[in-house]
């Protein structure tokens, strides 16, 4: 692949206030960064593009610190080492890291972390990445699903949510996911093999979902919060559990909506457990997810749907499509033409 | 004692709307029921007072079925075994039931356990009733607590609270309370010993949190749910735990609160852990837990409040009391007089 002459960028120029949009970046070109003692430069293969990006462009600080408004935007990275003055990495490893919204990045080391280079590598984003392994660690080891139960998941037909559902099927689990078109539900059950699926929109929602789950829920993998977790919480299980892994229906709002109502006091009665989790809290059990994942892709038994855009032009429009529900699976812009 | 020459039983005659009145309840009097074939009739002798009574005379189930209106009103008792055609009961047995608000009651053994009788019997609905296996339980198995961390503790003066916080004190922690008066704050810090108080009505509470809590809240034992509850969720820690042990402040009104903002959101970037319980989910090792709670009270380590209100004409106004925080410690109504 041939080399960029120089290191594009999109700098975030404002903190959006409600939806995020086009004019929130700017595009900059500069020089390729220099690698000082103990660096590495590496260049972005690709950038992964996910909802949380939006979470971490607000001033609060969330589990990141917010991204500067007149720098590079954030996101999580694969990445070609080009030069290293780290003895543990060498020229040609691929990395996980966070190289931002650019073509190059110097890092330490500790940044990054090497991982096999394997075709095709945009698995590492989506199959054994930060999603997948978010949606491996929340449903096992925060749901803890038993055969049998019934495992609903929001924004399934998403990143995340797409991978969880699959799992909790493997799991010997009735899975029912929840997206936000008749098109994508379709597709759940079709091509991901789930039990049902519930568009969030449908104004029989509650009455939908009653019927999907006739015996209630037992697990609930959301990634969306806002009035759909108050929906589902009056039809949990006793001892159910609600994975906190995400809340993508606030995250691109002025007007975030108000809790949901039943908590605490649904959580009481019906000894409900609600447990948020970081997908980097598991990091030292990544082996293990990254093998497991991989293996149930081999063997058929796991789709790995991936929406690729072409071009790191069209970032800012791939996240504005993700935070409006565009994507079927993993979003991730292809940063480096031509590459696999 | 004395036996009463009837039973006298206080009826629910409506469901209240709002705020619990008088008038919801009406006395009345008539003949002692007799127990039939392998049931059991025992005389009420203290009926405990708790704000999750008022839960259950709303219409909705909670954990157990609603108070029935035209019906006896429930609510856990200590009682004495009068005449039994169960092989495991004999009279004179001391037994932990649902006699509910009334002398009399004909039940089946199997709604009966019976309990050694050791003076004074009121710490059997205190120190080793309902509140206080719920406090062992909801704050050592839900709340998890270690040495050093900081637990704040809702309805800290009431009959739950008040063990619970004496539990972390014990196990170590730093522990701040949190009451409706001054006077509660006074005596939460002077009798049981807690690091700090905080009255719930103190308009600068979010400040006096800080600075009672400068390193944040790892376990909050959570009695009261509402505005509070929100309040303190900004103010956890990372990988904290908030015990959802009850909702007083929700039981007796018209208008609940909103749910907490900051619920899932915070959960995620905190990675909190919210979880409800019952006590009775634990009854396998209820024998544990009264050892341990009654050997902390020997050794002088767990003050035992109680309030005795007396005679059972007095339930309505002691439940309305309690609802309204009048009582420090464990109420319950006397019903058979005279009894230690």
């Amino acid at each position: 692949m041939p080399d960029p002459i120089g290191n594009r960028q999109w700098i975030l120029v404002r903190r959006p206030r409600g939806p995020l949009a086009p004019e929130d970046f700017a595009w900059r070109e500069g020089p390729v960064p220099e690698p000082g003692p103990g660096e590495v430069l590496s260049r972005t293969l690709y950038l992964s593009i996910d909802p949380a990006n939006r979470a971490w462009m607000s001033p609060v600080a969330t589990y990141t610190r917010p991204v500067e408004v007149g720098g590079v935007m954030d996101g999580f990275t694969l990445a070609e080492v080009v030069r290293s003055n780290d003895p543990a990495f060498r020229p040609g490893d691929v990395v996980e890291g966070m190289n931002g919204w650019q073509d190059y990045k110097v890092a330490r080391g500790a940044e990054l972390s090497r991982v096999e280079r394997r075709e095709p590598l945009s698995h590492r984003l989506s199959l054994t990445g930060i999603t997948g392994r978010t949606a491996y660690f929340g449903l096992l080891e925060i749901g803890r699903p038993r055969p049998g139960e019934t495992v609903l998941v929001s924004a399934a037909a998403g990143a995340t949510g797409s991978v969880a559902a699959q799992l909790a099927r493997i799991a010997g689990c009735r899975v029912i996911g929840i997206a936000g078109s008749t098109e994508k539900c379709r597709w759940l059950v079709a091509e991901l093999g789930l039990d049902g699926a519930l568009d969030h929109h449908d104004p029989e929602l509650r009455r939908r979902l009653a019927e999907l789950c006739p015996r209630g829920v037992d697990v609930y993998f959301d990634n969306v919060g806002g009035g759909l977790l108050e929906t589902v919480l009056f039809h949990m299980n006793l001892f159910g559990r609600v994975v906190c892994c995400g809340v993508v229906s606030q995250y691109d709002t002025a007007t975030p909506a108000p809790g949901p109502r039943g908590v605490p006091g649904l959580l009481v009665v019906k000894r409900l457990r609600m447990e948020g989790f970081v997908v980097m809290d598991f990091d030292a059990r990544r082996a293990e997810a990254e093998a497991r994942l991989a293996r149930f892709a081999e063997e058929g038994r796991l789709r790995v749907p991936e929406q690729i855009v072409e071009g790191l032009e069209r970032a800012p429009e791939a996240l504005i499509g993700v935070l409006h529900g565009r994507n079927l699976g993993k979003c991730m812009v292809r940063v480096a033409p031509g590459i696999r």
